[in-house]
């Protein structure tokens, strides 16, 4: 299981402000810092970037670059900010993400296929929403797979992500008990060892508190690592969480067990 | 789910040397303990009860049940001390518990049918050791169904215990993944919703301290949780395990969520 940090985030203002002002300084602190808490990757959330997109996605994803060397994801749904961040990316850069979204698809899966990189591919419907059912997940997942192919970008490369559900919502924990089913049977389903990635704190989305958010985050983690989920954005800069992490995958791995 | 209180352990110095004096107290105060702390029924465990085995476990039974209005789980090797904690102990209590062992099917399955109780059957192959494969825990569990059966046990009443590895051991991961496998599959395996059980301390025998122990029974909670485990003995006087306990239930319950 690859951990990737979710802490890079344009939409808090420290980091914003950075952009804007094309400063790497808070970038670089952020980047290092998560490199030293055990990320294994780091998922470069740009937020809308409205202005001067690939300026913007260019100097991120050259700061992180610069500063760790580490596996990058590249997280816009903007597809001038993907296109400028993976020819500033190198290799090892991946696309975050496609959907079943006709613009999303058009627009994205050909810089999968351009840069020959992996591809998260999100379980939505073709209008953007969560399916109802797990089987409306499961239908989403062999849609996906069927564009990626059409698209001439190896199957290999689809990293699907079932999205996990705030618990907050009507159905929140039905919907997260299909996350695991998918994620689960996703490789059975697709008749080869298909990865899936999942983003945690979308769970406590409108939780009270911080104390409230990790305590559910560190629940849920577990469940996703024995599902057999093969990375999970996280915030690495919570020790809690990465504790919960680092013994729920010494739990499930095969190789020789060690405590700590 | 349901919680079960593994505190109740006559192993333990000061609750041996009550049950010798036949000193309801110090069982009293981890009774209560345990009911405040949340737990849902309490475990017995005897220990060998070498001497007065029939004396001791009435007295434990009686003590508890004077103490708590909580259901109860028999845990002892001991036969005689078994039927005499049944005798004493009125409904609501379960045997805990049976494997393939020949001397244990005889002596301790005609009291499951005296009783009409629930008795919990234990994955262990005829010679009392641990199967190696996954498949080996399938063959116990099918073995001990058709015992219950043919010993004139309503099946409903059986409830397996795949039996916890610690992960000290050579291949005790493997062994725990092999675990939830069971768990997850055992009710289509078997054609009814057959209940499970497992013991969460097992997992960190030999663990270098608490605070080991702790972490790593915390990750794998929510493992057995969101594999559908019915019920759960573990630690309740830990605060720590026991808001895991509560945050995985409420993650995979099917009633509305509500955080705390």
């Amino acid at each position: 299981m690859i951990i990737v940090a979710d802490n890079l985030r344009v939409t808090l203002p420290a980091l914003g402000r950075a952009v804007e002002r094309l400063d790497p300084g808070p970038i670089r602190e952020i980047a290092s810092a998560c490199m030293d808490a055990g990320a294994q990757a780091i998922d470069i959330n740009s937020g809308p970037l409205s202005r001067c997109p690939e300026e913007k996605m260019s100097f991120l994803v050259r700061t992180v670059r610069e500063t760790v060397d580490l596996p990058i994801v590249l997280d816009t749904a903007n597809p001038r900010a993907m296109a400028a961040g993976l020819a500033a990316g190198g290799p090892k850069a991946t696309i975050n993400g496609v959907s079943l979204e006709p613009e999303r698809l058009k627009r994205i899966l050909p810089l999968a296929r351009q840069y020959d990189c992996d591809i998260i591919g999100y379980l939505l419907g073709p209008d953007g929403h969560v399916p109802a059912h797990a089987v409306g997940r499961m239908e989403a997942a062999v849609a996906l797979f069927k564009e990626i192919q059409a698209a001439g970008i190896p199957p290999e490369r689809l990293i699907v992500d079932p999205i996990v559900a705030p618990l907050a919502w009507q159905d929140g924990n039905r919907q997260n008990m299909a996350v695991l089913e998918v994620i689960r049977t996703l490789p059975d389903l697709l008749g080869f060892p298909v990865r899936t990635i999942a983003g945690l704190s979308n769970l406590t989305t409108g939780a009270p508190g911080p104390d409230t958010r990790r305590r559910y985050q560190c629940a849920f983690l577990p469940m996703l690592v024995s599902a057999g989920i093969s990375m999970i954005l996280l915030n690495v800069l919570d020790p809690d969480i990465m504790r919960v992490a680092g013994s729920s995958q010494r739990i499930t791995d095969t190789m020789v067990f060690s405590w700590q």
